[in-house]
């Protein structure tokens, strides 16, 4: 199942830049990991801001959840959910 | 290039049905066709709403431009577009 | 899967009496087929505006678009869809 | 009478984890009393979101107002509440 | 238990000004009925604005429904609705 | 003159309690000082949040400023003020 | 006692033009009685909208609604209320 | 004085097609025009969106107001008006 | 040329109240003077709230700007800055 | 390609000024020369705000958001992007 899922990150200014670039980098691994296993189908960066508009595709909402949750930098984002579904006009499965 | 641009479509309540049927058999051709052609790369429908999530990939805002208002329903919809660039952490060119 | 859809009808003044009052009726009559069904689990008045709240359980997505287009009302709605999954202090499965 | 509560959790970057922890453990502790005496009557997460979407069954909203507060993550979140009642298509008496 | 709502009236232009009045007569006697009864508290005109405050005394959430939607006007209104309760300073049990 | 001002109180997290108690119990006798001189004529908790909704009876907007600027509160709310006056449709004075 | 009004007008496209040219020259005639009476203190377009920003000079807030429900161009209106007083930085009473 | 202006163009579905047409031409005649005199300094399409953001360069407030109520799609237009002037940063005086 | 900014003070609660007193001091003398010069037109508290509606007679925005960076408290303000002009039914040229 | 950019810039107060003063040189350099090599095409201070309104010539989203983030101030702002493209009306190329 797809979810649609826009992250905008919000770094709180006090942050130690160490403990930031430390957690950057881990998110990273992370995100690549998820891209390659093949759940974090896509991952795209919005011009010109601190934030990206992903596609899952998970067996379901806590599958969704979960992978949210195990994300580095997830206590510093703001998230909204979309679920998405095949349209009529598509013309593949996805 | 990529965009992300969401669709909600609004049909007002007078319009004839017959009238109706033809501007979706029609879009849903036009749909096809981009789809085909690789512009319009993804098409889902939003679960629960008369509402889509497109990405398209264009040479630039002008062709996105020209392939919305081609749209045989694009008087009936409201759109936000999201300007798309790769990620940092995204492991395939997109 | 669990959803939760608020959804708020909106009656366009100029619509016949008569024909919004067979609307209601086959919407209530598809309403209870999908409450017997399980597919419909709650449905809840929200007090004092002509909306509700509602909790879907289906397979994903696609069945609960399928599920809400099929509804003689939907053409008068407008929804707010939320995925839900189960919470680490919920004491049932539910 | 019901209510659904939709609460969404806020927590300071600054917060000393350990007390976090022991602020989590005692609200898991009290969501599941709640639970137990039929007040908290669901408790959904939001997938993606440190929020939930909660529904409580209370004498009135004074009852639902001391219980929020007795909520050791009270002074954390920010809440939406709704009233709720019978929906008249509903086929069971909740 | 006591509920504040607003009420916003939208008077459609096209409406028959003839039969408006009929509606708003209508109104105007139910209400006063309902302040007579002690189910309507408080009735306030927002200055400037065909919009009114209300305070309501129900049993519930159900009988504030019933309530609102025996108003003639109910159709051409938005409503929001509050529950309140008893707050610490007061001096009077309301 | 009526006036409806609906108050959010936001406590910084990082507020010595002390200090807090000691404004909540200024704050607690200011409220019922005010209400005594009818000054401030209701005053309501909003279930679930910390908030209130209160009816002021004052000569004018600017004592109702004074009156809202003398709370101990004050530098931690953010309010909304909404100038009443009488319904045609209201049976008394009020 | 002052008040900003903020109107934006909002023509429905099927309103007969000479009917709307009507209620414009009465809108007109009126407002400049109200100014000359002092109790419409100021009035000022905002640029690039039908929509004006207004400063009343009134008894109270039932005056206030008296006045703006006088107004021909009320029911095409919506409006925002804002109750002033003086401020301390200010150099005369105003 | 600068000022850039965003206008969103609705046009209503009832609107006879032979009209808006000719509205349109007589808008871009209008438009070539403004653009030529040097007051509509830039005009530029939002990509996907029946709107522009345009640039004017004009005497005052009161020149911009007239400039805006003389296009003949005006009454079909929402608008943002915002007042610009030179950055600190800026290489030329623009 | 004129324009109304609205500006809502905000105070960090950790600053140290005899800075905060200072500023206000030089704010205040500042606006004195800006009124006397007959920069600063009018200058109205909004009731019950840290915030203020001014109107400005200036020669341009690039004048405004250059006030309103001139004011102590603008680094704690957020401002709403609306361009005016002569209303067709104002009697005065104001 | 042509982007406009709204720029907010939100400084936290307790960042220490000195700090502050590099960064804005820093970022009016870096300012001058993207003005320099014609990617940041306008630069417009929005009137009474700390913000700015910009339109930029770059290849792509890709080159966009390089720019953007290349910006020393980039961490305090929020930011707003929308794509524009030649408008029909326009007589310029630009």
């Amino acid at each position: 199942m797809l979810f649609m899922v826009r992250m905008d990150v919000h770094v709180p200014h006090e942050l130690d830049p160490a403990k930031f670039d430390a957690l950057k980098a881990t998110e990273k691994a992370r995100a690549e990991d998820l891209q390659r296993s093949g759940k974090w189908r896509h991952l795209w960066r919005i011009a010109g801001q601190y934030a990206n508009i992903s596609i899952f595709d998970v067996a379901d909402a806590g599958e969704l959840h979960e992978l949210m949750i195990s994300l580095p930098l997830f206590p510093y984002m703001t998230t909204e959910v979309t679920a998405l579904c095949r349209h009529p006009s598509a013309i593949s499965a996805d």
